[in-house]
């Protein structure tokens, strides 16, 4: 691996690039900050009323990312990640406009959900605080989300991602900017509103240390401790002291304060508003700013796939445990829907080796749709794997487990929405076909089979005699091949 | 309680009517069959290309059910259960014709899931046998399913249910009745695959007995045992004779077999090879012939609830188990939600009890999606309650819960769909006032609030100082009021 990483947070607010140089320490390795950039792009401003992200901003978001794309340049795509968050998440156009943004940038941009993007925030502000066994609490108030993580050394005891930011809130309850005691009031009542959903849950699992670790928070510290609000930390005191001089005042001017920077002028009340709440509603003393969050945390994520210490694995195996999946059974499944894989012939690189480790993650977990129901438990392993919180995996890792697993029993039509591509339908037909040969839940013996792929055409080898002694093998293959018929796919069984 | 219960059966060949007469023995009671009625209406050869049953049949089915509703006609609704099958789950266009249906039968009916099916039948059969300690296996072949149940004494080990029946395996392999030995061969390879899912499974569970309670075995015992292939009992040995002989024939004749009943004359090279395949693939010795089955799994399901044994009590806490639930923050909402539900002044009745049951069961489930993802948790808890196996619930029960829990947070526009009268609606609103006044999870205390309802207007009052000391529920009540308001409901909160 080339020991340079990079990392690309496509924020509500702000687009940031972070560049790591990677040194190794035997079996450890450390990440040294070599370069960032960023550039405010203020994306959830630009949400219209039909939650459409204009054409302006689009363009200005382009525009970055083609600016990011250009200083990473022959970057192997194996140490870049680029993770879009709140404002991607609830965009009716984000669809639309990924692949603009992924040819800009260059790479592969994810749409990764609130519980991923919690768990890479602590991630990533724990590594600039000393170690300690205390419980920490980390509150990051993005543009359109802000993240609540609970944690104890590398452990999160507590994710959630609420969906109220800076930006929207100030849009929303500050409209032109005006600030009154009346839409103050408003706009903390409805964050702990949304915060009552989490906090009878955080203050049972309690901290020693609080932490506030975006530029809302740095920004309210600078504000607090240079106007002679707060000595020092965030403090409830301090804020409502600042609240009472914004509502006096009755909008944000930047020579006003102190500390204050440009930026941060137009989007100041709603977080102002959203740390208030989130102070009264958990009952936190004081706060320190954290450095870190969200490029960082992804930045040792990729680290740690790199050092197979790969997050996904873990979940996975956290699923399976606690759906209580027939483990014999997947991992039946599993070598031998790889053992057929690793026989497509597919090109070596990123994107195979991550389709591969995605047809194994799905492998393991085929079957956990079962815990709703037997019948169409496909579907329902789908929905599972589509809509859970699963750490290390973005909404597309989990788009790509859902399609294998709704695709892996019955026809193909219900999967062509998906529009996968070649690779994508071969993995699909070595995780069928490893699922009809074991459908009798016993070892297989020896592998009879061998798998030979050319375009379209899927080619299964079988032992003169092994399928005359399987007739419903060989009865289920015939139906087999006339569903692959329907996908375009020619799936011929050859004895020899 | 009138003493009299009925059960009607619309199975996919066959509708069944089954009254009986309970006498009591203090706590227990039994059920003495006091008469039956069955009409063929074979439903499922009704089903056209598209999967709709044609009009045709529709006719004759209502006729059917306007001869059961004759004889019903008098019966309190809470003594009379209505359940179908396999077609009524699989006809695109059954949701149309569940209205004429109802209107001429008079009474309700539910379309059960499989598993259900499953239960009831393995319910029925046992009453009619001795007690014992054995495992016993059921297998019924319906028209259009096939249910398979292991259990011992009262309870089910597993229950299966496959979409396979001899009416639709008759169509489908024997086209214009022919027979040859392909066609055969390719009905039981078939009939096979669709047992391989469950196979290993039922064999590891075992049983001790084997019983077939559907007219399908009764019908092969009759022809076994009448021809001289058997001397008693269904065998693999016996039905291999008969469909030599079959093969031989080419076509099933009334006159050639003796023992064979005319409406079996159609469905029986269908049901032979289902049963041949049930043998080979879970290694059957022999079968006996079972009597009761669905109607009389489903007159003694009538009486569990009678006497306060109502099976969806226990499926409720066992999915409450299973999914760790927090029974504390549940048994508050239904605690506070049944108390609302009480004060809405629904007339009263079998189906306001059957809606308060819903409420209360919803309450208990309400946060199952939090299994899969906090977020969007309503809309997974509304998930599972709609596919999961739920014993003793019908889709129309699970409907209704899943509307409840979909209904219980946000905006009321996704539930829409469901097109929810108004005790429907009013349920859904003590639900959300209980989750919403509930969401610190700690209890509330003297309940300080009275609902007070006309028409569409639902009013709350709230003991005078009771709001000010909460201005986050006083919020939170506001935008509810506006959420109902959307409804075409008035929500208002009174001090007083």
């Amino acid at each position: 691996m080339d020991n340079r990483l990079a990392s690309i947070d496509l924020g509500s607010n702000t687009f940031r690039l972070s560049i790591g140089r990677v040194v190794r320490h035997g079996a450890s390795a450390q990440i040294y900050a070599e370069d960032k950039l960023r550039e405010l792009v203020a994306l959830a401003n630009g949400l219209d009323d039909h939650m459409r992200i204009d054409s302006a901003t689009v363009e200005q978001a382009l525009a970055a990312l083609r600016r990011f794309g250009e200083r990473l340049r022959g970057f192997p795509p194996a140490n870049v990640r680029a993770v879009a968050t709140n404002t991607f998440r609830v965009a009716r156009n984000a669809a639309e406009i990924l692949p603009a943004a992924e040819q800009a940038l260059g790479f592969p941009i994810e749409i990764i959900s609130g519980q991923e993007e919690a768990r890479l925030i602590y991630l990533g502000v724990i590594q600039d605080l000393p170690p300690s066994d205390h419980r920490r609490l980390v509150i990051d108030i993005g543009g359109g989300s802000t993240e609540f993580i609970i944690g104890r050394r590398g452990q999160p005891l507590e994710l959630a991602s609420l969906e109220m930011g800076c930006t929207t809130w100030t849009r929303q309850f500050f409209p032109q900017g005006r600030i009154t005691p009346a839409r103050m009031r408003q706009a903390i009542l409805a964050a702990r509103g949304a915060l009552e959903s989490i906090s009878s849950r955080y203050r049972g699992t309690g901290w020693e240390e609080a932490y506030g670790s975006s530029g809302t928070a740095k920004g309210l510290l600078a504000v607090l401790t240079e106007n002679g609000f707060s000595p020092r930390d965030i403090t409830l005191d301090g804020m409502e002291r600042l609240r009472d001089a914004l509502e006096r005042k009755g909008v944000v001017r930047l020579e006003d304060w102190a500390g204050l920077k440009a930026e941060r002028v137009l989007v100041l009340p709603g977080g102002l508003a959203i740390m208030i709440a989130a102070f009264q509603e958990l009952g936190i003393d004081r706060m320190q700013a954290g450095d870190g969050a969200l490029r960082v945390g992804v930045l040792h994520d990729l680290l740690g796939r790199d050092l197979h210490q790969d997050q996904r694995d873990e979940t996975v195996r956290q699923m399976r445990d606690r759906y209580q999946l027939d483990t014999a059974q997947a991992g039946r499944v599993r070598t031998l829907a790889l053992q057929f894989f690793d026989q497509l012939g597919l090109e070596a690189g990123t994107e195979t080796a991550e389709l591969r480790r995605a047809l194994g993650w799905t492998a393991d977990l085929h079957e956990i749709g079962l815990a709703i129901a037997r019948g169409d438990y496909h579907k329902h392993s789908a929905y599972i794997l589509q809509h859970a919180d699963m750490p290390g995996f973005s909404h597309d890792d989990q788009r790509l487990l859902a399609f294998l697993a709704l695709g892996h029993q019955g026809r193909l039509a219900k999967v062509r929405s998906y529009a996968p591509d070649r690779a994508r339908w071969l993995a699909l037909c070595c995780l069928r076909l490893a699922v009809l040969l074991l459908r009798r839940r016993e070892p297989l013996g020896a592998l009879p089979l061998r798998l030979d792929v050319h375009a379209q055409h899927v080619c299964l080898h079988i032992q003169p005699g092994w399928l005359a002694a399987r007739p419903l093998s060989g009865f289920q293959l015939k139906k087999e091949a006339a569903i692959w018929r329907k996908a375009g796919f020619v799936l011929e069984v050859v004895e020899r």
